[in-house]
């Protein structure tokens, strides 16, 4: 198969086109390396390095104790909370920063059961991430929940039928293996019409997709800092939740589980009981991890150094045009090596991935990998309960996320040729990439 | 009143004496402060920017997601745990480092309650710091127990009353505030001996006093990584169960409730349900915070530098020669000046802190720490219901904790000598003390 050249034009020229998305001069990227991982860890910020020689140094080693007040340590769950927030369509106040996604995911599960205290069931996805489904679990069996495994286009059919018994809907934005983008909103207002209340997980979908709480209400979302915001490996999470619930200072107020000191109304009164915080404050737990905050601040610089210029709008057009060529690129150049695209070809109904199955998708990917291509590798088969058997899913996945931040649209262009080259050489059946090891 | 030169001397002889224990060349810490406040937030370890560089610049910019092989990210929980085991009497294998300590105090809470379920009374100390009374009352709530609040001293009565209804006695090896050390281990005989469960707090002693787990036969530990481990502001936290309770894989194992993917058996298999890991890994929840980790790392490679000359006992005897000192120093020096010491003269009782009631005791702090002498205040009126009501506790505290690895028996001597001029100058009067921050 020829070139096709007039692709090459393409991504010349959408390079040019969206240069006020491209900010990678604030990321510290090996030259050689065509990234296509954000989705599992973000790159780092050029700024990461001095924040944290600063805060180690100065704040820890020089000031200690002092910095709590000095530097504002105090403040980081609603700083940085606030910065999401304008990632998200959150006004400032409603987000914290705080503890890992499994953690909060805990904490938003049980306050939404105490909220619907007459309600027994809990409707999530059965392709969701595993922690998800785990913490749901663990969650429901202490508040008392059943939980049900409906997959996302089923859900408005299955809150026909139970909707009254329905305490939460809780789905991810985006599925992590095949990158379909829910329609939330939607599944937001067809839940409430049943009076039920709705999470969104947000792990896959903050800093890429424009996603608007505030406008769209569900009732809560969570989120990890460490992919599309570049906040480091283990960064910490956030919490948000609807101003209509964290208003409230009552007895039937949202309250969370975890009523460490730090979510407490007054903290430094050491009160003999709990008293949560007004806001979303009620949300933070323990006292916060100085040193990866100051590494996630770094990365949600970027997004402010990208703000002028368009902003998340900006950055999921940006998104959209990339994926949008890697696909044509893919199946302009691999037609007839063995994969199949299973993720949607609609903008609106994905995020900034792009996955294709391949029977020997881990193979593949460890020799992409050996040539530079970073992307991931999931297992296709579906593995949880109640989860669909789409052909297309037989096969293993590989998985490349697209973070317009610091992606080009000619690295898009060389990640499929060594895609194609990987596969029309046969370089995958090396026996050197045959062997899994842990993947994220 | 005269220099007591023969305190002078034997400050000086002890320095000598303990200079084994001493390793200050390994912390940055500033050469005119004297910092009394490790069990606030530990020194820096000299060694911690560079650790920092290396995971930020190498691991997370060079290697990205490949790190979390390469470089062990996954292995971290374990492998920092079982250095702290090291420190308070664990085997490997039995301690993991994950969270904060409000978080996995939640965990170990409803762990117990579940392991007791006919059992619905928890005992903890009204004077526990406030985190410890707010998430238990969270974890009884959700668990459906009862908490009383008893002094320890009262256990052994109360177990007499009401033991073969107690799941669970949750007490601070030491107060936080009195530095009182508690007998945990004769507790948790007589705990024992009506089947309760016993959780110890040991957030000020990890690090200074010879906590021995294993062989004192606790079934739950928590702790923090901060304060005498100088892990850092914000450090994530530890948890350590008894290999009885952990080593156990049926349905009736110890099983805490925040089941988050990295305590899964088999966390990259992507199952569609929760299983325990085997061992102590069941307390992991969500993704290690990797930065946080590697400066924790650094605070603990000092106690391995000291290990060779005594390690935990021999800073334990320097911890006790240091507080007993301060105390002969204080006494001798600032007598008639309004200090009353609230902290047991038995080193067999105590922490690593010395505290002093005294009625102006903020201002008296505020005006040491312009001096250069760090310690820190605490509320001396005990805010607890049920709390005690020591005369030697209506006014305010000062406290000042001995971190002996970087703390001379020379600055406890000037410690005492600018507390002296302070308070026998009134210059604690001036009016730029008189306002109060938010402490730690």
């Amino acid at each position: 198969m020829d070139v096709p050249d007039d692709l090459a034009r393409r991504a010349a020229d959408l390079d040019v086109e969206h240069a006020d998305a491209y900010r990678r001069e604030l990321f510290s990227l090996p030259g050689d390396l065509v990234y296509l991982d954000g989705n599992s860890l973000g790159a780092l910020p050029c700024a990461v390095p001095a924040a944290l020689a600063d805060v180690a140094e100065r704040q820890w080693g020089d000031r200690l104790i002092r910095s709590w007040n000095e530097s504002d340590w105090w403040g980081a769950p609603e700083r940085v909370g606030d910065r999401i927030g304008r990632l998200v369509g959150a006004a400032p106040g409603q987000v914290v920063v705080t503890d890992s996604t499994s953690v909060n995911l805990f904490k938003v599960f049980v306050a939404a059961a105490r909220m619907r205290p007459q309600r027994r069931v809990v409707l999530t996805d059965p392709d969701s991430f595993p922690t998800d489904l785990y913490v749901l679990d663990g969650a429901a069996r202490l508040a008392g929940l059943t939980v049900e495994r409906v997959r996302p286009a089923e859900v408005a059919t299955r809150l026909g039928q139970v909707g009254p018994d329905v305490a939460l809907v809780s789905y991810s934005s985006v599925d992590y293996r095949t990158g379909e983008l829910w329609d939330l909103p939607e599944l937001t207002r067809v839940a409430h019409e049943v009076g039920a209340l709705v999470c969104w997980d947000l792990c896959h979908s903050a800093g890429v997709v424009d996603v608007r709480l505030d406008d769209d209400g569900a009732d809560l979302a969570v989120g990890c800092g460490y992919k599309y915001l570049n906040g480091g490996p283990g960064a910490p999470a956030f919490v948000w939740a609807h101003p209509r619930h964290t208003a409230r200072m009552d007895r039937d107020a949202m309250r969370q589980p975890l009523s460490g000191w730090l979510g407490h109304a007054a903290p430094f009164e050491f009160a003999p009981s709990y008293r949560p915080a007004p806001g979303i404050a009620r949300f933070v737990c323990g006292t916060p991890p100085v040193l990866a905050m100051a590494a996630l601040e770094c990365g949600l610089d970027v997004f402010a150094a990208a703000e002028p210029l368009g902003g998340i709008a900006a950055l999921r057009a940006k998104s959209n045009a990339l994926v949008e060529l890697f696909i044509a690129l893919v199946e302009a150049r691999c037609a007839g090596l063995g994969l199949e695209l299973v993720t949607p070809r609609d903008p609106a109904n994905r995020g900034s991935q792009a996955s294709f199955a391949h029977v020997d998708g881990w193979r593949v990917m460890q020799a992409l990998i050996a040539r530079g291509v970073v992307g991931d590798f999931r297992a296709g088969e579906p593995r949880s309960e109640g989860a669909r058997r789409d052909p297309a899913l037989d096969g293993d996945l590989l998985r490349f996320g697209f973070t317009p931040l610091y992606t080009r649209f000619v690295d898009a262009w060389d990640a499929a040729e060594q895609l194609r080259d990987v596969l029309a050489s046969g370089a995958f059946r090396d026996e050197r990439y045959g062997r899994r090891a842990k993947v994220t």
